[in-house]
């Protein structure tokens, strides 16, 4: 087992995209720099918010290739590893601990419907293929499929994972969880919201990893510090404060789907503050209209990220 | 409007029955006794934890004229009014007025699915036939739609509501209506969670209605006293207490329902605490065995609420 | 065990209301005669689409009273006891018995979740308190959980059911249980569906429960006669036919809820066809407008059953 | 457009493999000419019940070529291109397309949640990126989103489909889609239920891709047969033999997870018929123990496709 310590914030690095749906790596370099800048404890890539199912075997490695020279050793740098089935999580876990990151992100299978009992044999697959922490990412809204709190425990038991990204929006499991693993310090939850993250923190959680630091890193990292003082009217502010700039992440929708909102939302004004070129997503996903972008700016401007046009 | 004021600790009390499936009298007096002797800072009577969709209007009468004889004005004194739809909700709602409760509280109707709308509508026309203040009531798992931030929103606009109670589960929405309303403080918002209290205060929300309670109002009370105090590591400390204590809901399950483990599990951990006579549910619903109720008992005991038989 | 013997077309008869929400007897009586006229099996009262969770027990025994005198024994009457838990439904069942119908209809409870073990105590708790035969009705989409074919086993084995209405929309499982009772003559299988009914036919169901049967009885029991006769032809050229008459349940929604749309549908054209005096539902089902009317209406005059204004 | 016709029986033909998880080729051989013996309409590889998203693209080529050289053009071919989203799926569409296949079926995108609209979009991109033509892919419990009747329009309009393979479970629906399109010829139906086939035949559809007909495809084609000649109650005789065929799926589960025990209720079932020599399925697939292939064993042998052991 590698020194890797999970902690902190964490965001699910947003991945760029030319207009030829490639990589847009001088975009990508911006955004690590502008993360690293602003104090995060780690990078996430192939998340969810990173497009990761979207993206091929070649241009999920140039991600990890890219990140992995930009952050230079400075911040842990995990990568997601999700996939379909087994065998194909195996391949991705392969080819990105030959790129070097630190740990490893892996959900339940998804498509075929899972047993419990299947989820703990496909991480333990995974684990037993590559030498490297796997971080278990619940998230039921993708994967159809919740991990419940003993197949966590039947994970953590047989030394397959070393922590959870909970994106199950349970804030109440995720709470029960953290009691369950309260005396097993090399266990480490991190929760995938962006507007409980003092909950969290409260709760006895070691970090999070909200898609909305890409946008606002430093913010989220003043969130954390205040928290680690036992400051939690600062980290409540400050949450409070990410609430209102979380509105991003709704004004495209009905108009699009939610994850094109969303995303979208965060790539909207990341082209604003001048850190990516394009802010289209991934195929089907919708771009955000003019009108969209609009509101969007309104908000990003109101928070004092971004200078009123 | 009234000068009733929402807030704190308000149990949704347990109803006690006897043998013959009655109102146990004397048992629901001592749960009183022993919730207001807890510092508690109302009493929710006929929620879900109350059983009440399963009480006719006979006893349902007969719940509030003994829970208001013996609060005896000490406490305000809220009363469900649920039911399928409009129209019964609006004959609990006159005799409960009647009977003299401080609010009510009403969720959207069910059986049939009903619109955002719809539901706008119901809560209106309850609120019109009775002047008394309206709670909502957002509980998903039981009523199998969401009370949106919309509909919230227009509920207040028409004065039909003066707070909610949020028995979601997501606590991130629930921290997006807290930030909603923050400018308005004549609505109130109340965790219907047991075990992210601390997280709701910290978010700003204004008290609790915990099943938990019932058993353990004191700690509840010290919970909440703590976080107005802005001694946030003192709330959480208790908070995780009673997070040990709340495990008695999952004994039962999955020999019983989860409904009848949950509240089977308050009514037999208040049975061996002298508090009622009878732990049985209203039909359908199992009952705990022996060695169910052994193993509740085993974490009262732990808890310190009881001493070790 | 009466003779009672379930089968063929038996209608869900909708509940027309008077403008102060009473139930309108003249309205009644005319729909029970176009039913009876049309040649129906039975008559199916105090169901959804009679918007029985919406009527108190006063106006529960009025319709029960109204259908049973017009209906003057020439068919069998049988009543929903459709009511969140046990004893609330044995009060139903009590008081229909006592009126006289021929049988009963009952859910799963709902609002609290129950297992399936608890489901079938309460039924037989309902069964034991009144002695006339009961029929289960599966409609999980109202009460949140489904009738699994083990139960309905058990419940026939402990002789509390005679017969299963399938309003789950689940054709396939609906099959199995068909199968599984096939050997077993005094086990009806009616389908709640208007749109495959001639499906349920060939695959041995005993009936339907069409709610678009109050607008075209005549249409169903030709479906259901040539069915009988191993005319699958003529059947499903029946069935298309009130294929596209079904359409006036889509004319109202999303401006209001489905059900808002489907049973105000029916009511609406039953309103053009002289059958009823007012086609709004129950509150809080928003009532459909004059231009969803003019729809509905361009519908049923396309189908013949109406002259073109 | 080519000339294929989409009708009849198809199955969606089983992947066998060897212990160390490459394709079985001389199995997968068998299979087919057993398929195309059982006089078959068409053959779908690659589908849910093929194992696809557990394949990679080397695997999926080469099923594909061992099909295609297998077949001889006896039978049209259609294979699934069935990945997460838009560019993975053209990827594999067009290796399809390289190998000769006569038509693609695709999904809904997932893991992503998409709207209606960007669903609308993916079919569309695939569709212009090879020139093949396209069956739209109904299957929720998989992708978590229904392909919406006003999507399946939209999609024809665009002439972006040739049909539907609906395994919605919804037949209802599917009756609706099937009235839709009745005046389309060029626009098939299939259904993918194993045990509705009469149904969706005598509601007017075009064939069916059962998962059993990889046990018995000469009992669906007799079912087929006899629908096509008007017989209906030989087709019914046959679906109700296939009906107790069917229990196989069910001999694993809750041992196994649905997919384990129904997919691997047919390999265990062909294993014993000496059509494949091993019944395990991909990773993370529990496979069936003999206690749960004695059952299986049980029932075939009484379908008198395996002679008593």
């Amino acid at each position: 087992m590698t020194q890797f310590s999970l902690h902190g914030i964490v965001p699910p690095v947003v991945t760029p995209l030319t207009t030829d749906m490639e990589v847009d790596a001088p975009s990508l370099r911006r955004v690590v720099r502008h993360l690293i800048d602003g104090g995060v404890h780690g990078l996430f890539i192939l998340g969810s918010s990173s497009e990761v199912v979207f993206l091929d075997a070649q241009r999920r490695a140039e991600v990890i290739r890219i990140v992995m020279e930009e952050a230079g050793g400075r911040v842990p740098v995990i990568a997601g590893v999700i996939d379909i089935a087994t065998d194909r999580c195996i391949q991705h876990a392969r080819e990105a601990r030959a790129l070097g990151v630190d740990a490893l992100v892996l959900t339940a299978p998804f498509y075929t419907r899972t047993s419990q009992a299947e989820i703990v044999d496909h991480f333990c697959y995974v684990r037993d293929a590559v030498d490297l922490p796997l971080i278990a990412y619940d998230i039921p809204v993708c994967v159809n499929i919740k991990l419940e709190r003993e197949t966590l425990h039947k994970l953590y038991a047989r030394k397959a994972i070393v922590g959870l990204k909970d994106s199950s929006g349970d804030d109440g499991n995720m709470r029960m969880v953290m009691r369950d693993f309260a005396a097993h310090p090399d266990f480490a939850v991190l929760t995938g919201s962006e507007i409980t993250v003092d909950y969290a923190l409260l709760g006895g959680g070691h970090g999070a990893v909200p898609g909305l630091a890409n946008v606002d890193p430093a913010g989220y990292v003043r969130l954390y510090d205040a928290a680690r003082k036992g400051d939690w009217v600062a980290a409540r502010a400050e949450q409070q404060r990410l609430i209102e700039l979380f509105e991003i992440v709704f004004q495209g929708y009905p108009d699009t789907s939610r994850n094109a909102s969303g995303v979208g939302g965060f790539k909207t004004a990341m082209q604003m503050m001048g850190l990516i070129t394009h802010r289209h997503m991934s195929r089907p996903n919708a771009v955000l209209s003019d009108a969209h972008a609009a509101k969007v700016r309104a908000i990003v401007e109101k928070s004092g990220l971004l200078r009123a046009g």
